[in-house]
């Protein structure tokens, strides 16, 4: 998402930065602690998921609300855009939220094996051209990060309206020998679902007629 | 490759079971041992190549010829076929080259990490159908196992003449992100090259007048 500079960011950050943390191999295992510090009901042994590329935070911040039994972490590489976020995220007053300013790679790194039970990809960079292909967030070493960090039963979760990285991601996913579990065309051809949320990208395209299309799948069976 | 069922399969391969060796993950990092012991001049200590799906062996048997200071191992998983393999093998008397009877998945348990200098593939099974894209031996799992087993700096060699497979394979390496170091729509509109053998399939390829397609290829560097 390209977006004008922000002002005063770094102030802007630092105000909303207990809702910031740093990515870390540290962190691994780690986040139930951190939760059962962070929530007033001390609550860290609830599921813990994983947003990568947050955008504004709408998604992130509803779910949060949707869902005070789940712990949720939203990763963003973009400053400015982390920094609504946040800003949206400490106005809602939820405590189940955390983000990480950081790109895919790096951060799924702060993640145990196993210790997330959704990883939600909403509405990716769809890097069109092909020789940027490996850069989409569904290419097969970033399956292989997500495969790593997602619990037995686990599910990655993606919505698009970009039907070509729609199609990439399915043929990918095959490839990779993931399960698909679900997959529309048109999410919102009928009610809204109840365990979802629109972002602010997906308001739009839906108010402009544009068909989302969303997948759950769950990673191969381990063979050991 | 289908073939007509061989007369005597199991006597013609116990004839040649001193060519075969089982898959198994104790063999990890024992490659050295073996060939020290196998070999009259004890050489274990030479880089050892790996040919996944060899067929009736005319490449690994020749590669084995050319290259002496080389130990090879080939795996064919269509019982019928090693057994030809073995004996061509055997009628060559090479000392630097065995068979393992298996699929890729199971076989490069055999091998351990960064123990290969170079994997083979040649006119693997195209697997035209949409449906079985994931039985490619150029899906992302398989490149998975091979960058887990080649050694750094080590290649993947594959030759094909089905244009279609090769389109798909330079994709997914791509994607994966290896770095490829070769490819050529037309190996033999040259000269023939000095470190290649041409398999059976491919002199029938190449007598018909049909391009062969190869490529040289580099699993990505590890960023830790």
């Amino acid at each position: 998402m390209r977006m004008r500079k922000k002002k005063h960011l770094d102030d802007r950050l630092e105000a909303c930065s207990s809702l910031l943390t740093e990515a870390g191999e540290e962190k691994q295992g780690k986040w139930s602690d951190f939760f059962a510090s962070r929530r007033s009901d001390g609550r860290g042994d609830l599921p813990v998921r994983a947003e990568i590329g947050c955008g504004k935070g709408a998604f992130a911040v509803g779910m949060a609300q949707k869902y005070p039994d789940v712990n949720f972490v939203a990763v963003e590489r973009v400053p400015d855009v982390i920094m609504l976020a946040t800003e949206k995220a400490k106005a809602s007053g939820v405590e189940n939220l955390i983000f990480i300013l950081g790109d895919a790679s790096g951060v799924t790194g702060s993640f145990g094996d196993g210790e997330i039970e959704k990883v939600y990809l909403n509405f990716s960079d769809p890097w069109p051209k092909k020789r940027h292909a490996k850069r989409r967030l569904t290419a097969p070493p970033f399956l292989a990060l997500y495969e790593r960090i997602l619990k037995p039963g686990g599910e990655l979760v993606m919505k698009t309206d970009n039907d070509g990285l729609f199609d990439f991601s399915l043929e990918q996913l095959d490839l990779c020998g993931w399960r698909l579990i679900g997959s529309e065309r048109d999410l919102h051809a009928k009610a809204q679902r109840e365990d979802d949320v629109m972002t602010e990208y997906e308001s739009n395209f839906v108010s402009q007629g544009k068909n989302i299309n969303r997948l759950v799948a769950v990673p191969p069976e381990k063979t050991e």
